[in-house]
């Protein structure tokens, strides 16, 4: 069996490759549609809210949501001397997007391109976006091991990565992703910052019964086995779905729900241990 | 953009390389996690449960979830003089399973393997298995235009595929995904069976009231609007998320739940396409 091993730089050592960036976040997960980019997005949202100047570089290029869930669908980048500007969400321009989404013509097009060509685009969206300075960047990136996971991962041992955070359902099949892709950060000497169990529980908006309806539990198991941080459990919220459909900002329209409060911890649980 | 496209080899021009099999259907989707894997199963005991002699093959290299869901994790595959022996859930050999799951030895390992070697894995998949007669054969794809995605069509131009079934959750940013598999589909000449939407309408069971948590109808516009059959919608349901953790047969099991009747129908809706 060909297992794909592969150091990442670490300390002093590596090259930071983006300038003005302080800190480094990729979300992961070892499946798709677990929510990864619901989350990242969010989490941008709440470091937003928190008085921060973040960027969101999305490399899924089998998918790329971002756009949409951020409410920029059918914005271009451009060019300056610096690079490419990345797209911004508001004047003050403390929200900065670069997307793969920002570069297709056409919503209908599938992007379909073989590894080499996607390497090479990974490579400029790390080198070549002047994103001025940033208190945190958050990386969302490909689900899984699949090629595209593998091509980011690689590419991304030139930058210094402070850590991973690693998103699952609660139900045992994504978990198991989800345990093979700590395997992968381990070997990969990437530190994980902590696991987040997404979609855990939905409250019935009538008789506000509470049903786990994909499980429940499955990543708490998961972060105490492997001995990692636990960073929090966001409920099932037909609200964040819908922000997720028209690009609102659900941390803020929805400030006070559980959902919201969820993200907000979980942040702050990113930053604890990021400083441990 | 480098957009890379094929024909499927058609008709009577095409070399049937898997001998003994009637009927081959793949179920494709735009993104990971709309519940690809489960329509897969579910799908294939609904044909058992008609009295049809079924495979499936597991595709899906990036995370093979399909010997769990059909509860034969820890199963090994045997080789004999006609090839690799499936894996059968009941003694009559009513359903046989073939999947990478099997040939990991450890649940905790990535599947980390470059292009080639799953290129190479995926031909011995279509050409060195001993189906024996199976009536249909149902394919899980790995999701999306990912690098395995074209890796597994490019294959499959050798196999007379009678169509592909989309699988999509009802949100615009799961459904914009299968718009491009539509696309992908189309370039192809791939017929397409129909389109399933997943995860649709959730009822309360403390007081039946219905909440659209992941929007509604998103497939069937998509249906309408690519001139392609809408199978049916599948409703979610608690019991169906349980029985894919346990790898229990749910159509069976819940035959008279509206999401078993949801799988039957879309069944009939397949036959019904394959025949025109």
């Amino acid at each position: 069996m060909c297992l794909l091993l592969f150091q990442m730089d670490e300390g002093d050592s590596s090259v930071h490759i983006l300038p003005g960036v302080k800190r480094i976040i990729l979300v992961l997960s070892g499946k798709g549609g677990v929510g990864k980019s619901t989350v990242a997005t969010q989490l941008s949202f709440a470091y937003q809210q928190a008085g921060l100047r973040v960027g969101v570089l999305d490399l899924d290029l089998c998918g790329p949501s971002i756009p949409k869930m951020l409410g920029l669908v059918g914005k271009g980048v451009h060019q300056c001397d610096a690079g490419w500007l990345p797209v911004f969400t508001d004047e003050s321009q403390t929200l900065g997007v670069m997307s793969i989404g920002f570069l297709l013509n056409n919503d209908n097009e599938a992007v379909v391109w073989r590894g080499p060509k996607k390497n090479a685009m990974i490579k400029q969206f790390l080198t070549d976006v002047s994103w001025k300075d940033r208190d945190v960047l958050v990386i969302d990136t490909p689900p899984g091991t699949s090629d595209e996971h593998i091509t980011v991962m690689e590419n991304l041992r030139q930058v210094k990565v402070d850590g991973a955070v690693l998103v699952t359902t609660p139900q045992a099949v994504a978990v198991g992703d989800v345990r093979r892709e700590v395997t992968f950060c381990k070997k990969a000497k990437l530190k994980i910052l902590g696991i987040v169990e997404n979609m855990r529980g939905f409250v019935c908006p009538n008789c506000k019964d509470c049903t786990n309806i994909f499980s429940k539990g499955g990543g708490e198991a998961l972060a105490q086995h492997a001995n990692v941080s636990f960073l929090g459990a966001v409920p099932i919220d037909p609200n964040l779905a819908m922000a997720a459909e028209k690009g609102e900002n659900f941390v803020q329209t929805f400030t006070s729900s559980p959902a919201a409060e969820a993200f907000h911890s979980i942040m702050r649980g990113i930053d604890s241990s990021v400083s441990h």
